[in-house]
């Protein structure tokens, strides 16, 4: 049996494209295309009362948006969002929470001549295959742009989560060959954004600079590793087999574009430790527990255990070049794609706000699932 | 505010353990503790008409039994399952289908010594703080003797996928610090089980097994990593945003115990390519499209491309030892924890067949989604 | 213990108001409130490549508008709809299809009376509280304003649905004390729309009418019936266990604001029934087979069997009145509620589109978790 | 298009028979077969540490069990149930509840004579249609026999409420023609179990049990209607729009065996009613407040509010008679099925324990639900 698809043979099936949701008690599902009108997100389970912070909402959406700097994409859109329901005064009411992000500066004729084309490493070859039509318009939903809805619903659940005293601060450990040394340090947000690369190193920060200005006059691309850490979490957050809490934090990392790997504390270099080196010993001082090494990432048996998690999120080098690639054709003839549009050499530094925010809502998430408490 | 543990406060919360479900059109959902009656699993979603081997079924569970070669755990369990429902005279009838694996070998005193204390890296301390109530006879619903019921569901789910064509093999890669050479062969079953530590290049599984053998005998264990590879997967399979089929398997793989990284492709390393070399062409061949490479491992845009999913996943080194470890007790004294009972010196023989469980479960749920296919 | 809700007791809970989707292959997500920009709802499962007919969602939402006749609520609001995501040109792509009807005539002085106090019957106190927050202007998310959306997804449900051949038609019953005598007649849309009570029997029709007015001049109000038919429902929707076809259709009835009962088939009047008389004979022509009665409604073992469902949907008197009625304050204390605002003196006749309308989308999803077929 | 069923034109098809699970937070999922080893339900989400009286739990299957009166089956089941997983001591851990329920009085030969021949009225055709297969010994997955495992669920779940202090009695309400004159009394299980047809009043009770013997003698069957009540729930459980508290009670009793209706307080009555008669006014009698009717049985908005929760549920005449029935055989032909077997001449007072589990499952569900809680 041949599985490599025969062009035209799949054309009358229709399937739905689902799974736009995630989260169970935190909810968010997301619509809305590339070069459609705009980008929203719902999210069905908010807590009420929570007085929100739009500036809050509207940084993160700018620490994630096109245009923002020289070593990103020059689309330029403000990303200026509205409240479309779920608040009053901007307090939150329990009602599903949403917010619309309208698009401005579409160029849907820079897609032109990938109409009949799949461009390589892209989506357009298995979603034209999977559902017989294609929003060739800047990809789409399979364009990142759907990540602004992403970054916008995790800055709700920051501002959540901030009562409750956690905190999550992502940055960019590796661009291409080029690594942070090892760190102990707590870095802040403002650390991590004082370069435009959010490298909080601010040595190998020129360094990424320097490698991304090169690739991209090149037309060519890097990818790069995002080291996350959550701070404060309280012990027990995670269910104990399917649901543990790195393995739903794995599949909403690996779930952003361009995503191709997910670790959790000591990750693939823990596998070269011995046992006695790996467990990490705890130790009490007047009851309070903590352990005196964090190989396990603050996640033990699928659940949190008072110390930062820490987890790393590997991004592939984006897949749109500036230079013209072999491919083929919606009628299955061999083709060269050409290099257009405007698109980033390096998605890394635009990627460390819908990491964090990922990460907050799956927290948030697992704290109300935490909070589902029986007490007799 | 201060997130560390503080013992005894949160002992009268009462937590709901949930999550012990995986899959939306193959739904699995396992039940039973290490030292109780048994395991078993209830597969809702399973088709119907599908005529299944039981010896099939027994041989994968036979892979991940204890006690199968001298470099796992010497606890003796046949793990001879039974049907409790859902087929008749082998044949399933698409009702829910629930498979029963009996404990035999329990040895419940051998955990008498951590009843009142937290052996480093389990489960013990976020079990303990977050329910309340802890099963010590052997980590109760946290040992790894719950992948019984996975092993033996996958099994059902190879056999539907088998119909179709798609087959999955998994070997392990590397042990410690002792790897394969990179190679593209196409490893049978038969490959991989030509030794005990189920590595298809026999030189290296030589070095791999001494290498256990020597951690054994110290009282110490080992990590590694098991590559999965799925072949002849139609294209289409995976949704496109939240539920990419690589985020699902991302978090199958890192539910399983002990693991602690996944990737999909090109993975890590792939970070450190540019996109000119990353980037799969695609190529056509009388309209059978390929792509000359494959570092998306068979995945993109979240949806499965028609080449060989691969995927690679980490498991740190086992956490019980043969040694004695610094810890804590439930009073929250530091104490000294002992190294007792039957334990895997290195857990990635036993542990590829559950990834290969894992996998064929993932790709039939998606292999199901597929299928709600809706031509007017 | 007492559970009568203490007033203030509560104030500081804050729970999130969940459960605002329907359905799991083709899923609904409904957001916004009757006093806030509008109301908006997220289809995600929706086949792609279906054409859509904007003017027949306009159609079914005109049918639910307020202000359509002088015997509903007169504000007046125009329900025209925009697509926010989910179609190129009217047509589906697979993608989230999102659809959005602004708010217009709110006037929210008119619940200042409320503001304080808490209508009975309504569910003024019970949010209050639960969320210990409420939307006083219009009832927020309580409003039936909510099912603007319904309509408008299941107006898309329909038109997949239409493709397939079933064909949906609901009609008025009865109204208060007044009822359609039984028959068998196939009504039409056009049949029940041919006035304004929807009731396909003028001669009822016209003393419906007439009741609702005397009602209306009263400031009182009445409930009624609504009978539901799906035609051409092929064998084997539903599932056999807890989602039975008739359990989820009366779900998704019993959700609809003012709904107090629901019946599939006989009903409440079948349990008058002796077996003999209410078994429903199979019986077959050429291969063909039917039942020679239809007391089942077209659902056997909580699937269809190919047979018209017929189910009946109860809506109790609505809530508010034009006259002063006995209640309690926020602060506890017992006060009078005055009869202000624009409603409906019954609600029936608008409820028609609505239950059609959910009739429609458990259908589909069901037809889709149908085709969720596999073939080896 | 015709969509009667031309037999045969299905048989390739594979179903999966999904939807055996109810409940999110306290989920189950039940399996196994009237005539296979026997009927099991794995709860998940069970609360820790709850002390769970085994007695308790076998003393509602013995209301529910067959045999246990002259107007019952005879098949003769004890029913004895067994712990597969999930506790210590008969204590909840809070991992995946299993209770098996072995099958002992099998008699598969009774149903030689259906193995080609559909039942009036029973789920052999439909199950045939949809799944190419049919389990025709006592009706596999189709017979009440299931029930056995929501009896058990349900008495886990009202082991917890009952520490609520949340108490649920249901009764016969009527059994055919026969009805229950209102009452405000609150029944106690030991007045509805004080006779075998489970009607707390004693005269219509001879009444009731005389019929049932009279359509015994006769081979016939009668239906009838439950009463359930639920007393002290709090105040809050319920979700506002889908998952309204009684459309999540409505599906959950639509799916019991035989259910042909369901309504909540006043229900099809009340759609005759005005609504100034309709209201329930609420009264605040030092803070504290009721409503001076219940007419709303105990749900508005679809969140409780304090009262008791009211609902009545229809079955219909058991389908299964002791005479000759017209009906069409597995080839498409008209044929005469006989009346054999052991059945019940009426289902209502075994089904009084079922409805009162299934409401136990729903309140249970919501309480966790609503102890999401997320205080800032």
């Amino acid at each position: 049996m041949n599985h490599y698809f025969i062009l035209h043979s799949r054309r009358n099936k229709q399937l739905p494209m689902a799974g736009n949701s995630l989260g169970q008690l935190f909810r968010i599902t997301t619509f809305g295309e590339s070069h459609g009108p705009g980008i929203g997100v719902v999210i069905d389970g908010c807590p009420p009362q929570v007085s929100l912070d739009p500036a809050a909402i509207q940084h993160q959406l700018s620490r994630r948006r096109p245009g923002q700097s020289t070593i990103t994409t020059q689309r330029d859109e403000s990303d200026a969002f509205e409240f479309l329901s779920g608040v009053i005064d901007n307090v939150t009411t329990g009602a599903p929470l949403t917010i619309w992000i309208p698009n401005k500066d579409q160029r849907s004729k820079d897609y032109d001549h990938i109409r009949k084309a799949f461009r390589p490493s892209h989506s357009d070859y298995t979603y034209q295959t999977k559902y017989g039509i294609r929003d060739v318009r800047g990809g789409g939903r399979s364009s990142a742009r759907e990540t602004a809805a992403r970054v916008a619903a995790g800055a709700v659940a920051r501002q959540v989560l901030n009562h409750h005293g956690i905190d999550i601060v992502a940055y960019v450990d590796s661009v291409g060959t080029i690594s942070m040394p090892p760190s102990d340090k707590k870095w802040s947000e403002a650390d991590v954004d004082s370069n435009i690369v959010r490298c909080p190193d601010e040595t190998v920060a020129a360094e990424m600079i320097s490698a991304i200005e090169d690739v991209r006059d090149d037309g060519d691309t890097l990818g790069g590793v995002i080291t996350c850490n959550v701070r404060n979490c309280p012990v027990g957050l995670g269910e104990p087999v399917y649901d543990k809490l790195h393995a739903e934090l794995g599949k909403a990392m690996l779930s952003i574009n361009a995503c191709k790997g997910f670790e959790i504390g000591s990750g693939f270099d823990g596998t070269r430790m011995r046992g006695s080196e790996h467990n990490d010993p705890f130790t009490s001082n007047g009851g309070v527990i903590r352990t005196t090494s964090n190989h396990s990432g603050g996640v033990q048996g699928g659940i949190s255990n008072g110390m930062d998690i820490v987890c790393r999120v590997a991004f592939k080098p984006v897949s749109t070049l500036m230079k013209s690639q072999e491919s083929v054709n919606t009628e299955g003839e061999n083709v060269t794609v050409e290099g257009k549009g405007r698109h980033d050499p390096c998605v890394v530094p635009r990627a460390v706000p819908i990491v964090e925010a990922m990460a907050a809502m799956v927290i948030l998430d697992h704290l109300l699932r935490y909070r589902a408490t029986m007490p007799v």
